[in-house]
């Protein structure tokens, strides 16, 4: 499994994904599912997936070997980052039915990959697309500042409660760093070590991003003070009136 | 869908399930899924289900007629909780085989549901049991003290970080409230009002439990006073090193 997160803030924007993928618990490995495009001062983004790693990994080679071999329409020409998103679905759409026509498989679930799509390009706005399976998209709004995949169940909590569009980035990574951790404590399948890249809106720099490592010590540090703040708060809370539970 | 959750402790048990079920988003009613039975200083059961309402409330039926009948085996003579758990597996698969064989379905997972069972008869500990939708179960443990059921993951976090054996019994049950108040706000399909029962171990009452309401004042206050903490949490949290995040 995976849990990768993008937050789309009005001074900035936080990518992480962790990079634990397994076939069933004897086979865990670790791979990088986040990688950055751009051109300094041009265009900066971020690319994040779950799902089927295989379909995962051929389109990232494919926007890749497109930038590569400086093709007409790459993540480093398209127009807008509405378009890169298209692009991105319409690679996805293809790599899948390659492998299903292979496969003899009818199973429309087998190869199924999502990605999440953020950046910049120069005179635009920040913006930041979810690509479903089916090649379509979404895009991030201050209403929904935030989009997240595979296990995004155990650390939602946490960004619904404190992720609004104009929190502060260095909180909204905080909050995502302890989202992960909540993840991770609760689920085997996600795992160490978590990429994380740092926007600031309207630099168009390619920040070079950071691997968060199990010995962290940053990470362990919020980490120990939040879980010490949890159990604090739970011993503090007002005592219940006498006859509540009854 | 559902939420519940069971928790034994040293001291004590702690049982929850909200109310919500959904056919769709247009098909969304209250039903009871917290079912007590028992007899005063002698057995005292709590049973809890997610999954399919119908199969659900067939066993449910079944388990309450044999009780009125006074049948010669039911939740009120079975010799040992585990014999309660198995019965209760029993019945739940004959409801299951026979609605499938009637609906002419041969998918599994369409009538499937889960149920906990906890308790204590006299003179034997407190137990507490998952049942599978294959009728098997498991028991909680010193080491595993609690199990969720239905939309466990949004609220698990709380639960991993706050919950052991011999946490004390009131503050199991706030964190227990807290983990229904982080599911409720991440999750359309859990809803209020929530049925609780709390137990003291060795008291063999049967307590009259509690249904916690939208307009509970008490939940509604230690709601607020956890998303205060973990606001003020994240805004205290120690700042990142300067070259961090690069």
């Amino acid at each position: 499994m995976t849990y990768c997160a993008a937050i789309r803030l009005k001074e900035g924007m936080v990518f992480a994904s962790d990079t634990r993928t397994n076939a069933g618990v004897d086979h865990i490995s670790t791979f990088r599912k986040l990688y950055q495009y751009g051109v300094e001062g041009e265009r900066f983004m971020v690319l994040q997936t779950a799902g089927s790693l295989a379909t995962s990994q051929a389109v990232f080679n494919k926007l890749q070997s497109d930038i590569n071999l400086r093709s007409e329409l790459s993540l480093n020409t398209v127009s807008s980052l509405f378009d890169g998103a298209q692009m991105v679905g319409e690679c996805m759409r293809n790599v899948m039915a390659n492998a299903q026509r292979v496969a003899n498989d009818t199973n429309s679930g087998t190869f199924t990959s999502s990605f999440l799509l953020g950046g910049q390009i120069k005179g635009q706005p920040p913006e930041l697309y979810m690509i479903y399976p089916e090649g379509n998209c979404i895009r991030a709004t201050r209403d929904t500042p935030f989009f997240q995949l595979g296990e995004s169940k155990y650390g939602k909590p946490i960004l619904d409660r404190s992720v609004r569009y104009d929190t502060n980035v260095n909180h909204a990574a905080q909050a995502l760093m302890l989202s992960f951790d909540s993840t991770i404590h609760s689920n085997l399948s996600v795992g160490m070590p978590i990429d994380f890249v740092i926007y600031e809106n309207d630099s168009l720099t390619l920040p070079k991003g950071r691997r968060i490592e199990e010995d962290d010590e940053y990470f362990k540090t919020i980490s120990r003070h939040w879980s010490a703040a949890l159990r604090n708060t739970l011993i503090e809370l007002p005592e219940c009136p006498n006859d509540y539970w009854e």
